[in-house]
C-alpha cells in the first residue's frame, strides 16, 4: 500500500536482527526528492535514529526511509549514533542519493547495539529488491509484537495518500515536530504523490497526528522511538492548493486515524478496540485529556475485557485527570461489542469533544511483557 | 494494633455488605475526644463519605471512625449523601457522642446504594462489641481485595502511634488536606495517645503522607475514596512539644511508610514489592515524579514479574515523565530479590532524591479486575 502513490518503491527482508527470522529491515524510496515532514516522540530519552532523523528532516527533502525492527538502537550512546549514521550513509550509497535525503528509524529492544554486520549487507540487498510489490514486505518488516501489518491507501482528486504503521506495546504517543524523546514503539510512514509545500505538509501532518496517533494508548508508556514520517513527491502533478487543501487534509486524517486505530486494536494481548468519546468538555484540551485518561485506565481496560459494566472506573479515571469535572453533571455509558466497545462520557461542562482509542487488558499483555527479554 | 494506644477500642464484623460473608464494617472509638487530622483523595469525583468527612474534620475533634468495605457509596448522588449522614448519626447515637465527632469512610464498588438495612443494625451491634481485642477484627473489616490485614504499632518516648490500612487495587493516591477527590481504594487510620495540637498533627500527617501513601502506586488509578485519618487522644499525658516533636514525627512517618509499603506489597495479583530509589534529581518534586513514574510503568512491572533486566523500560518511563533528564547522565539498575526488587535510577542532574513503592504486574491483576463485577 505504501507504494500506491506514483513514484514510490519499497522492499522488506529478514536481515537477521530478529531471532525469529521474521522480516526486520524495510526500505521505502521515492524516484524523485519528496517534500518531507515528521513528528517525533517527546520522550526526553530519545533513541539514536530519532536524533539523527530530527537533524535530517531539517532539509525538508527526502528520498528514502530506512527502518529496522527488533532493536531500537536506544540507550546506545555514541556507538548508537555512529551506527545510525552509518545506516544512513549506506542507504544513500546503495541508492546513489544525497545522504541528507535519508530518514531513519528503529524499533525493538532498548540498550543493545545494532548488529551492523547484518544490517549493512541487508541495506545493500534491499536496494536491489525495490519494487511496487515490495510495499507489502516493507509493512511486515517494521513490526515487532504486532500480530498483523497495518496498511491503508486512499485516492482522492487526482492524488493518492497511503501509509503503513507498526505498534502494539509501549504505546502512548506524544508526537511533536522536532522537539523535546521500551521495547516497542509506534511508527507510521505516509507517502503521497500530491505536490505540496513543506510548511503546509508539516502543518497538516501535525493536525492529523493530534487527532490520531496522539489519541491512542495501549499501556500509557511513551516510547523513546515513536515517529511519523510523511513524504510527498508531487508525481501526480496535483497541487495541494485552494480547495485541494481540504481534500488532502481529509485524506491524511483518514489515513492517520485508520492506522492509529489499527495500532490500538492490535495492542499487546488485546481482544478488542475501545473507542472513547468525550463530549461536554470546557475546551478541546480537556476533552482530549479526559478521553485518553479513560482509554488508559488499567482498571477500566480489565473491566471491559471481563465485560463488566463498570461506570465507576470511567468516572474515577476522569475525576483523577486534569480535565475539570462536576460530579453532578458528568454522565457515562459503556456499549459492549464483539471486537469493539464504546465508552461515552459527557462532562456537561461545555461544548468541546474528543475521541481516543485504546484496547482491553488481558493476560496476554502480561505474558508478552514478562517474556519479551532484552 | 489500632487499639494499642491508651483509650482506644474497636470492633469489626460482617454485617452483610460483602456477598462473601467476610467482615465489612469497622468501628474505632476513643474514650475521650481526640485531636483529629485527615487527608483526602484529590480525585474530583469524590464519594459521599469523603465529602461528609471533609466537613466533619473541620471541628478538629473526633471520637469515632465508622468504615465499611464492599461498597464505596460513590456516584450515589443525594441518596448516597443521606446514607452517609445516616451512618454518622447512627454511630453517634449508639455511642452517645456528638455527631460532629464521627468520621466516616467507605470502600468497594462504585455506583451502588449502601444496604442501609444491614449497616444500621450493624452499627448498633458494633457499638456493643467495642474492646481492645477488637482492633484485629476492625483491621480485617476494612479490607476489599487485600489478601491480608495491615497493622503496625510503635511505642516511643511515652506514647504509642499505631495504624491500620487497606488497599490493593485502584491505588495511586494523591492525598491532600480537604481539597478538591473504582472499586478499591486506600484507607489508613492512625491512632495515638500522644497529646498534640491540631495544627501540628495536620502538618506532620501531611508530611508523613507525602513520603508514604503519596509515593505508592499499584495501577496508576487514583480512587474516589482514598483517605487517611489520624486521631490523637492525649491519654498518655505525653505532650508533643520541643524534642518530642521529632520523635512523634519519626514514629508517624514509620507507621505511614510501613502501611504504604504493605499496600504496595499486597497490590492486586502482585508477587513482590518494588522499591524505586531516584537520586540526582534537580529538586524533590522531580525526584518524586520520576520515582513514581518508574514504579507505575506497566511494562517495567511486567518485566520485573518476568525477572527481565530491562533497563530500557526504566529509562523510557523517566524520559516520558515531567522530571528533567539528560540521556547522557542518567544511570539505572535493577536488583532482583525474592519478594522485593529494587530499581535504582540516578538522574545525574542535582542532589534531590525520593523513594516510591509499587509491585509487579501479573495475570492475577487481570483476573481480579476482569472478574470483580459492579
Amino acid at each position: 500500500m505504501i507504494t500506491k502513490p506514483r513514484g514510490f518503491k519499497a522492499a522488506g527482508m529478514a536481515c537477521g536482527i530478529k531471532r525469529s527470522g521474521k522480516p526486520d529491515l524495510a526500505l521505502i524510496v521515492s524516484e524523485v526528492p519528496a517534500t518531507a515532514a515528521a513528528v517525533f516522540t517527546s520522550n526526553q530519552y530519545k533513541a539514536a535514529p530519532i536524533l539523527i532523523s530530527m537533524q535530517q528532516i531539517k532539509s525538508g527533502r527526502c528520498r528514502a526511509i530506512i527502518a529496522n525492527a527488533g532493536n531500537a538502537n536506544c540507550g546506545t550512546g555514541k556507538r548508537g549514533m555512529a551506527d545510525a549514521k552509518h545506516m544512513v550513509l549506506e542507504t544513500a550509497r546503495a541508492l546513489c542519493i544525497d545522504p541528507r535525503q535519508v530518514l531513519i528509524t528503529s524499533t525493538g529492544s532498548i540498550g543493545k547495539f545494532l548488529p551492523m554486520n547484518k544490517i549493512i549487507p541487508g541495506i545493500r540487498a534491499l536496494s536491489k529488491k525495490l519494487s511496487k510489490a515490495g510495499g507489502r514486505m516493507a509493512a511486515r518488516a517494521i513490526l515487532t509484537t504486532d500480530t498483523r501489518a497495518k496498511e491503508i491507501a486512499v485516492k482522492v482528486g487526482g492524488f493518492t495518500v497511503s501509509g503503513i504503521a507498526k505498534g502494539s506495546g509501549m504505546i502512548h504517543p506524544n508526537l511533536a515536530p522536532s522537539t523535546g524523546s521500551g521495547h516497542a514503539t509506534m511508527h507510521a510512514f505516509i507517502t503521497t504523490d500530491a505536490k505540496i509545500d513543506r510548511g503546509l505538509l508539516q502543518k497538516l501532518l501535525k493536525q492529523a497526528v493530534e487527532k490520531s496517533f496522539n489519541m491512542i494508548t495501549v499501556d500509557q508508556c511513551q516510547s523513546t522511538n515513536d515517529c511519523v514520517f510523511a513524504l510527498a513527491n508531487g508525481m501526480s502533478g496535483k497541487r495541494v492548493t485552494g480547495n485541494a487543501i481540504r481534500k488532502f487534509s481529509k485524506a491524511l486524517d483518514f489515513v492517520c486515524i485508520h492506522l492509529a486505530k489499527e495500532i490500538a486494536r492490535d495492542g499487546e494481548g488485546a481482544t478488542q478496540l475501545i473507542e472513547v468519546r468525550v463530549t461536554g468538555a470546557r475546551n478541546e484540551k480537556e476533552a482530549r485529556i479526559a478521553a485518553r485518561a479513560i482509554a488508559g485506565s488499567d482498571l477500566l481496560k480489565c473491566a471491559i475485557y471481563g465485560r463488566d459494566y463498570n461506570l465507576g472506573r470511567v468516572l474515577a479515571a476522569v475525576g483523577a485527570s486534569k480535565a475539570k469535572i462536576n460530579p453532578n453533571k458528568i454522565k457515562a455509558d459503556i456499549k459492549f461489542g464483539r471486537n469493539l466497545s464504546f465508552v461515552i462520557c459527557d462532562l456537561g461542562m461545555g461544548r468541546s469533544g474528543a475521541v481516543a482509542w485504546g484496547c482491553d487488558m488481558t493476560e496476554g499483555y502480561i505474558k508478552i511483557n514478562a517474556r519479551y527479554h532484552t
